[in-house]
């Protein structure tokens, strides 16, 4: 293995050939709250794996912190069982026995300066003994409360200052925010430490292959493009379901609910990796240009009475299982008025999609856990064929599956076979898993060697958090003033309400 | 079963309703030629699954006219083994019992006036017994230089007649003429007997699913006509391979060769399918309309020894079998010059197609048995990606597969799973066998089904003949006067000629 600079250039290789690996130059990475589910689930094995690609350079080094009574050894063991149980790649002993020199952990709290003094010493000693060469992402896996807090004792103990070439990196979980004005406070608060290219906010969903995929469907090919638009596409559909209600996130959940929980960074940041014009390239910034044109371009429909319904899920049968209400669940406030579903219809205000109502929903407990962008087209303008040969004709609609099977499938009609002409709907189908030997990188492998590269594309900038914001307050005044969430049974595809804020328009609800 | 009108219509059912079976009314059909191959293969069967999916009336008759010496029983036992051994549909008792009362022979050669007076009183006691209300379609098996004779027989002993409301239809199987010279010459002759409306030209290609498919792909979804046309369609490549020799048909084939025998009916009826304009109806005089009008505006291009291959197969190993070449077949002339491969490049001068080459191939000897039409489409015209993204990247396609696996398949661009932006091809697949229970009819039941009914959507008409024959002609003459045809071994797709002549253009043939 090669050490490599800390752009992730090396002199051997044509940096601009994309089809190589990219290999990130001498770093290491300090998780906050390694404790907790995500950095078990999510962060250590996706640092093993990217390890085990071969994408970290040798001396790569990984810094714990939390309250934990731990020595290094006991983070390393809780890192080594996390690995062997949530790693995607088969476990090596020789790529964890490299992967272990430059493991540490610091005791303390986030108030604690005596431990950030700790960690500034432990970075040093690395810098050191592994040639990480000062350059350290700080992954803030913790509570957005407590965000101001870390960033700020970052900045204290000189943590944050970049010298002599090399970089230090912020790395901010969602939510980011659960208004406008806390979100812009927030980033105040990031911003005074860490200058912008250096703050990347995670939406693990654009980690996703199906998610980048988007660009290279719309863009890299013929097919699509042309009938991208207001003049063939009747609708879009965006859905992100979960068939699991909020297990032990009562805390977090109750007061943030699915839209903000949801439709404020995914969902919008599909919709805008959709709907957005095509960049002039792929970098970090014509990306980010193009996704805040069109993020600035939503517009909400009037009545929001009857184009955003939120609801909350009810106990019932589900999968064989009696499950509770979410008002029966522990920890929360039986009057909670928190959605645990919401739907809402969105315009865009441009060229390309004036007139095309953008239909996103997401909620918990609904029939199975998928989500997927369906480009549902208008019918022909014109039809030779008898009107009963077409009567059980659907839409043409191109369904981007971003989980699970991840894939694209396009429905069209075809002849059915026999004496007579009928059209009715078939299926192509393509498949991730089947038409790649290569196999996927989990989200936040993707995403932390792109923060160890510096590389931003796939990270939502400031500006489209305030426009997701911008986009979702007025929903969310609206459904503080007026009335109750409606009700669905757990198990089921949202309530009745949703259907009709679809049936209003003539259009009805994908079962995917 | 009801005993329906002869236009197909049953006043208990809604005429226009296309997704009801299409049954056809009192009738008969009389096969001149009725041992030969096409009739015991195709014919035959035809009739009996026609019969066993209840599309025939209860006393359709079916009368053999040859010069073997059988009676009524012999012809019923032929037929009785043809259907046992090619029909599609299981066989049925009580089906060929129903079948069998309608079955005559009549015996004799084409000169034979006696022969013609029996099939008159025949076809008469037929009306009597089994109610076919004097409808019968003659559907003339034979070799085309009997044409003549056999339609001036019909004419001389009154079977041509239509009287009281009944109908007389001919069947003509192809090759309609050498050229065009000869084909009007035919054209003639049939005319004199028969009106237009009554005479069937069988292109049995069109009688195939895939190929009606064709236009409900185009026209009944929105999808694909947006980018049917010369701003994202490079070019269009229509294969239609054989891996078999000329078998036992040298009689037949030398002199006529791959352009007479397929390109000159079923290439340029495809072409014609997938060029041309949406009809306003799919009755047949708007499609003949469009098809004549986009053949019509087929041009050569200027330089024939730059745009058309002629080649013969070579002796050679095909699939782990010695083969002869085309000259040591028996029954060839050692000098022959016929083509058993054939390769155009024609142009279509119309707003739609306007410098979009269709390449059109045929050949016997061929890799593989396969018939397909690929729409290849021009590259995106900007890429954001790096270049080398995109480096194995190739063009987006849609191919209809004629046979075998009909279907349809696309290919388009999709991202590499890994941690790069990475662009390669995938297909999309959509097959008929998978998508339907209904099972497929044989394109001849289709057709002997249409001719009953009257229907002539899928009968090329004289005009389109004429138009194709004035599309090759000057290809042939071209052949005639220079040199002599190249050569390809057996089992191979075809000569280096036909792979140069796509080089020049920038482009390679399909390896289907």
């Amino acid at each position: 293995m090669t050490t490599l600079s800390g752009t992730g250039a090396n002199p051997l290789r044509d940096a601009a050939d994309r089809r190589l690996p990219r290999i990130a130059g001498p770093s290491g990475l300090v998780i906050f709250g390694v404790t907790g589910d995500l950095s078990r689930k999510k962060l250590m094995p996706a640092v093993y794996d990217l390890a085990n690609r071969g994408l970290l350079p040798p001396g790569f080094s990984l810094v714990g912190f939390a309250r934990r009574e731990w020595h290094d050894e006991d983070f390393a063991q809780v890192v080594h069982d996390a690995v062997k149980q949530h790693a995607r790649t088969p476990f090596r002993e020789e790529v964890w026995q490299q992967l272990i020199q430059g493991m540490r952990f610091v005791q303390g709290d986030f108030d604690d300066d005596e431990a950030f003094e700790n960690l500034k010493k432990t970075i040093a000693e690395l810098d050191q003994e592994q040639g990480t060469g000062g350059n350290f992402a700080f992954y803030l896996s913790v509570p957005p409360k407590f965000f101001p807090k870390v960033v700020k004792q970052l900045k204290k103990h000189g943590l944050a200052d970049q010298k002599d070439g090399s970089w230090r990196r912020a790395v901010i979980e969602k939510p980011f925010g659960h208004d406008l004005v806390s979100a812009m406070e927030l980033n105040q608060v990031v911003h005074e430490v860490f200058p912008a290219d250096a703050v990347f906010r995670i939406d693990h969903y654009l980690g996703k292959e199906t998610v980048q995929n988007i660009l290279a469907l719309r863009f890299a090919n013929t097919l699509f493009e042309p009938i991208w638009n207001r003049s063939y596409v009747d609708h879009v559909q965006i859905t992100m379901a979960e068939d699991i209600g909020i297990g032990g996130r009562a805390g977090y959940y109750d007061g943030i609910g699915a839209a903000r929980d949801v439709i404020q960074n995914h969902l919008l940041q599909l919709l805008a990796l959709t709907a957005m014009e095509e960049p002039a390239s792929f970098d970090a910034d014509a990306l980010a240009a193009e996704k805040t044109k069109v993020l600035g371009a939503v517009k909400l429909p009037k009545d929001l009475a009857k184009s955003t319904v939120r609801a909350q899920y009810t106990g019932a049968w589900q999968g064989g299982e009696r499950v509770i209400g979410y008002l029966q669940e522990d920890g929360i406030d039986p009057k909670s008025k928190t959605d645990t579903f919401a739907a809402v219809k969105l315009e865009i205000d441009n060229r390309r999609w004036a007139g095309v109502p953008f239909y996103l929903r997401t909620g918990k407990r609904l029939g199975r856990r998928v989500t997927e962008i369906a480009v549902v087209f208008q019918r022909a303008p014109h039809s030779p064929f008898d009107r009963t040969a077409t009567e059980e004709l659907g839409q043409n609609a191109l369904v981007i599956r971003v989980q699970p099977d991840e894939g694209v499938t396009m429905r069209f009609g075809s002849k059915v076979p026999g004496t007579s002409m009928e059209v009715r709907d078939v299926s192509m189908d393509f498949a991730y898993g089947e038409s790649f030997t290569e196999s996927s990188p989990e989200a936040y492998e993707r995403l932390i060697l792109d923060v160890l590269l510096g590389d931003s594309n796939l990270f939502p900038r400031l500006a489209e958090v305030e426009l997701s914001w911008k986009i979702l307050d007025p929903i969310e005044e609206f459904w503080d003033r007026h009335g109750k969430p409606a009700q669905y049974p757990a198990g089921t595809w949202g309530p009745a309400e949703a259907d009709e804020m679809l049936a209003r328009d003539g259009r009805s609800w994908r079962r995917p």
